[in-house]
């Protein structure tokens, strides 16, 4: 896909039961070790978890979309992913590194016509105990994959004293404003 | 340009005196505003330093390249960039969203045939002085922008037991080891 046209990805969070092709996953981590990294030192490592016990488990120790409860919480068997990805990083390091290796695997998804949503809020030790990460390294965050089950959600445009809180429409859209360049630059 | 031809971008630090173009510059500053951001929060701002008094300032205040110094060190008015984006957070909030953001500006600076350099090491202090952010913001991180005036860096593909130190050969091209998937991937 043309990068121009991957500006428009949104995150997804409701996803079809079928599952991500293996060759799709690795897209996405070849994007994400391709991504920058602070002093080139590589401190991130990768977890993708398919077997559906683990991914179960995993999903019961994570949060979605507090404003559009419950219209947006995804149902384990239903409308869950059912592939997860786990960034590990070393404690209080590979914070910027993470995100740039997310937004990456972010435009690998939608690259392959895969939806994703990069998941900050869950239960950490919980996941932590679930996955054991090898030591030294911690579950930092969780990203779910799998195909769209939803309709694909559009940018508001905001200025600069506009609201960022998300809103479903009676459509069942999800609405995502986004301030713009002139609302978010100073130019000197 | 398709997406998965810019992930062979890679960092450039030796920049032509050209001006970019103001259409590129707000290219870059639209794949940012696009860039995930935890719960929709949009905590960054952003500053585009162009004016060469300021910028020569700001170049001052930064580092570059520790392992391939000096051959790799940009000189004012020779070799570094005339332009600098500066991206501005709340303290100790958006690292993660400063990441997606940065990665995301790299990809649209690619595709406009612009070269970057991601700065995390430079003097903060003496930056917030400079630039002097709104109230509750901080100079978080600095990228240098401009067209290439050096041998595109390649990539070199390293096992789980490769170093990861950058190089430059005897044709004054910087190589940049990245470990495989494979090397960074646990599947479960």
């Amino acid at each position: 896909m043309e990068w121009r046209d991957l500006l428009a990805r949104r995150t997804i969070r409701f996803f079809r039961q079928e599952m991500p092709k293996e060759d799709d996953l690795r897209a996405m981590l070849e994007a994400a070790r391709c991504a920058s990294s602070a002093a080139n030192a590589q401190v991130l490592r990768y977890m993708v978890i398919r077997s559906p016990e683990l991914a179960e488990k995993l999903f019961c120790c994570t949060a979605y979309a507090g404003l559009v409860k419950p219209r947006r919480s995804p149902v384990w068997g239903v409308n869950a992913a059912r592939v997860y990805f786990a960034v590990l990083a070393p404690p209080e390091r590979g914070e910027a590194d993470a995100g740039a290796a997310l937004q990456s695997m972010e435009f690998a998804a939608w690259d392959r016509g895969l939806g994703c949503c990069w998941v900050g809020a869950f239960d950490h030790a919980a996941a932590d105990r679930l996955l054991a990460p090898a030591e030294g390294l911690e579950t930092r965050y969780l990203m779910a994959v799998g195909y769209p089950a939803e309709p694909a959600p559009v940018r508001d445009d905001i200025g600069a004293d506009g609201k960022t809180a998300y809103y479903l429409d009676a459509d069942d859209r999800l609405h995502v404003p986004k301030f713009t360049v002139d609302a978010l630059t100073v130019w000197k």
